[in-house]
């Protein structure tokens, strides 16, 4: 934890993250950990409850000491967001107010889509405790509001701030959403599985286990599609025949089951 | 933080988080919090170091108490996941192994897809520092991959917990991803609004403020323009139209500006 902050890799329009009269040094700091795991260093804090530059902070942010150590103090909302074109608060109330309200995913869409014709946003987050007041929230251009469980909405402000976090990276994410990883072999061609399905029913034959004439056809399609949906790579193949091989030259090592079964 | 846990609002075919060898209470706690958040309560715990149940645990829970007190604990992985049909393991590293890997959103689609017919499914997590050991990614069905900044991945257990319970969440979640919540009033129909503009204008043009006939009709646009964007209520037409008067009437009982300016 002593070694220096890893850097991260962030974008320059990656949106600043604004907290209000933040009140323990132990939660900006995770705040910073999970803005750095999102790609952000924006952080702006807004009448910090506890002094700033802050040890504890920086102890607990895991390394993110990019974010806490550009972090900047303001000594209010407007202050803080002054320079931005939009400004999103995040709220988990429904207040009397009249106001666009978003998902994270929707607002992390959005701000792609503002960023990349360069405007700077942010979002606000208000104290631990309360949340942001009303005169705070219409500051704001809109309101994000995450879809939880209702019944259990208590969120900590580093959560908050990484479900936002989250959903930007997503949002300018291109990992594809399922993969095989084939870590260095490559998927089976087609012979290759079929000289495999031909090397297992062969033995299967040799060991009387698709005896039944009129049961074998449908046997052998099962045990084709099984192997099929494993998706199976070039070394697996060579990792089946290997097997096959081994229990059928002990099969013919040894007196066969039913047989013995049949002389006891 | 006496009261009862809250109930939470849990189906039951919600996935079981499988903690492998969890080290600190407060881990275990936070996890509670962050899947009650998410709307899950099946805790399963395979071997944590300090003894269960725990009250540390259950302190810092923040109220998750259902899920806390509904934890069973398990002497291995394979113990813990006897039951279930299909097995997610989470992990942070590509690992020297042929698995399909998957983003949270497509490991939840498919998780809430097998739930709906009747498969009960559980997501593995590793130890707080090591992550999974190879043998437990072996056990499971596919890896849960978090795309997250890859020059700062570090992630703490209730953290990726929250976000592939937000993920199940959401895959299930029919909140509208954005909305004007108008808050017992209506939205203005365009009378209104049309109305409006007519007082706004007429007022406008006895001040002076539109007497360039040239620029008068592009002035009047954009004017119309800018309250057309905000999407206006019935409430709020009726504040402007306050607000228009006001400001007109303080024209009419003072010398208008430009006239003082003229005469000094």
């Amino acid at each position: 934890m002593a070694a220096a902050g890893r850097r991260a890799q962030v974008s320059l329009e990656a949106p600043a993250v604004i907290l209000i009269e933040p009140q323990l040094p132990e939660n900006i700091g995770a705040t910073a950990r999970a803005m750095m795991n999102c790609g952000l260093v924006n952080l702006r804090l807004v009448r910090p409850r506890e002094a700033w530059p802050n040890e504890r902070a920086r102890e607990v942010s895991s390394g993110a000491h990019e974010a806490i150590d550009k972090a900047q103090v303001y000594p209010s909302a407007r202050a803080a967001m002054a320079d931005l074109t939009r400004v999103y608060a995040t709220s988990a109330r429904h207040r009397q107010m009249i106001k666009t309200v978003m998902t994270p995913r929707e607002a992390a869409a959005e701000m792609r889509a503002l960023a990349a014709r360069g405007e700077r946003v942010g979002v606000m987050f208000g104290p631990e405790r309360a949340g942001l007041e009303n005169d705070e929230l219409s500051l704001a251009d809109a309101v994000i509001r995450v879809p939880l469980n209702p019944e259990f909405t208590s969120l900590n402000l580093a959560q908050a701030v990484l479900l936002i976090g989250y959903e930007w990276y997503q949002a300018g994410d291109a990992t594809p959403p399922r993969e095989l990883v084939v870590n260095g072999t490559r998927p089976a061609e087609k012979e290759e599985l079929l000289n495999f399905f031909d090397h297992l029913e062969r033995e299967l034959d040799a060991s009387g286990f698709l005896r039944n004439a009129e049961k074998r056809p449908g046997m052998v399609r099962n045990i084709r599609n099984l192997f099929q949906r494993a998706s199976l790579t070039r070394q697996e193949i060579r990792t089946l025949h290997g097997i096959v091989k081994e229990l059928s030259s002990k099969r013919e090592n040894r007196p066969r089951r039913r047989k013995t079964t049949a002389s006891d």
